[in-house]
């Protein structure tokens, strides 16, 4: 009974190569309110979008080992790059739960489309993985889905060009090809990209459905926390630290974008040396 | 004599964050031909310029002692972040001559100008070290330096957007500030940038004088190795490898890339990994 009451009152480990997944974390924070969270953002080695799924793995890996240190109950992999390359690795060599971005991601898109035709906007490595197409075409045979790959958004994001011209242009550039095939729903298969999401949704036009997978992600977290009766009742006791955050490099940089991100507020961030675990 | 003679023969090695420093080893090719060469790029881990000095630090020591494996006689950091921040670590552990990409250009630039107004670009890592400015100021008491960091430049460049309207809107918004001031003299402060030289020079005009530190950083080099008495005086055997290539990720990637730069084609990239170093 103790143990599992340790277990209930146990954070939920959340990892992305770095900014991005605190938008998956801050829709865990509104959707499990009670529920205290470790954060991981790989700063050193940022972003992982461009690399192998080999090298996405083994950094994908030492993270996961590094959170186990933390007593997590469960991880997210809050990067849809690292859900595309690294869930099968993880699963094998994590015995606690682990959800990822895409398949909760790809099912909401089924539930959305009505003509059948989804597309997927996302990084290089998991447009290449293949996996959101795989995914949603195996669960429902009467569904195409086209990805594209649009590798100038996160840097535009990062750089604060959320609402600016070259943004537009440039997402006009990337989303043409899925305008012509007259897509009715879009994955935002980049936790960087609902930062973006107006201008995306303006150049997509009004009857194509944007996809977060973030918001969905959430939720299935939440179901199966339920599930496990691994959920925590009650908020934390006062004093315990609800949300913690760790990087791998220049915890200052990351503090400033999170408090742009996060509504609560971050404290502090501390840095770990990744390379050892 | 035999020892002299096998320190001639030995490679030179040349280090980068990922493709930008084959701009550096392109020039060391040109000026020395008779000359081998090791290149690493870390592509598992780029880019370096938007990380912080220790992360570069440690990084770069890495890579160094991963080329001392290859029996190089002298290393050329072809990076100017890492130039910028992990000279003097370097310098500190390693016995061979160490050449960086800063104060070649930084030198070529006091040549240069004439209303003693200079001006740099390049990534945040540079810019905030200051190294450019400290350097040149110090050289020359009449000489003012401003720096301006250029974050999308490199995702525009590896995007292959080398001519393009948005490239020139980017551009010009980072170099107003450095037209207005009425410099005459700009150091392309990051190994990407020589390859968007025409765009930053049609923005800046005519009359301002562009330095790529990589033509100077090879004359230096050439200068040293003749003094120390260590070049190579005549080709490589018949059969030698010239140029070895290695990566810490993705190698097919960048063999491609590479082929859109280095002119003398790349058979082979070999992986290693660099945190085993």
């Amino acid at each position: 009974m103790k143990e599992k009451e340790s277990l209930c009152d146990a954070p939920i480990g959340v990892f992305d190569s770095g900014v991005g997944g605190l938008t998956v974390a801050r829709e865990i924070m509104r959707q499990l309110p009670n529920e205290r969270i470790v954060y991981f953002g790989d700063t050193a080695r940022v972003p992982y979008g461009s690399k192998s799924p080999e090298t996405i793995t083994r950094f994908s890996k030492q993270i996961a080992r590094f959170l186990r240190t933390q007593d997590v109950k469960a991880i997210v992999i809050a990067c849809n790059s690292a859900s595309a390359c690294a869930l099968d690795a993880l699963e094998e060599e994590t015995e606690i739960p682990i959800i990822d971005v895409v398949r909760p991601g790809a099912r909401t898109a089924i539930e959305a489309t009505h003509n059948g035709k989804i597309g997927v906007i996302a990084t290089e490595a998991t447009i290449k993985s293949g996996l959101y197409k795989r995914y949603i075409e195996e669960n429902d045979k009467c569904v195409s889905v086209v990805g594209k790959a649009c590798p100038l958004f996160v840097p535009l994001v990062e750089e604060g060009l959320w609402e600016d011209p070259v943004t537009d242009e440039i997402a006009r550039r990337y989303l043409v090809e899925l305008i012509d095939i007259d897509i009715d729903t879009l994955i935002l298969g980049c936790t960087h990209y609902p930062l973006i999401r107006s201008t995306v949704g303006r150049i997509m036009g009004e009857k194509v459905a944007l996809v977060n997978p973030a918001y969905e992600t959430a939720r299935e977290l939440k179901r199966l926390l339920e599930k496990e009766g691994m959920a925590s009742a009650k908020k934390p006791e006062l004093g315990t630290e609800m949300y913690r955050f760790f990087v791998s490099d220049a915890a200052d940089k990351f503090r400033e974008f999170a408090n742009s991100i996060i509504p609560y507020g971050i404290l502090s961030a501390k840095t770990v040396n990744i390379e050892d675990y």
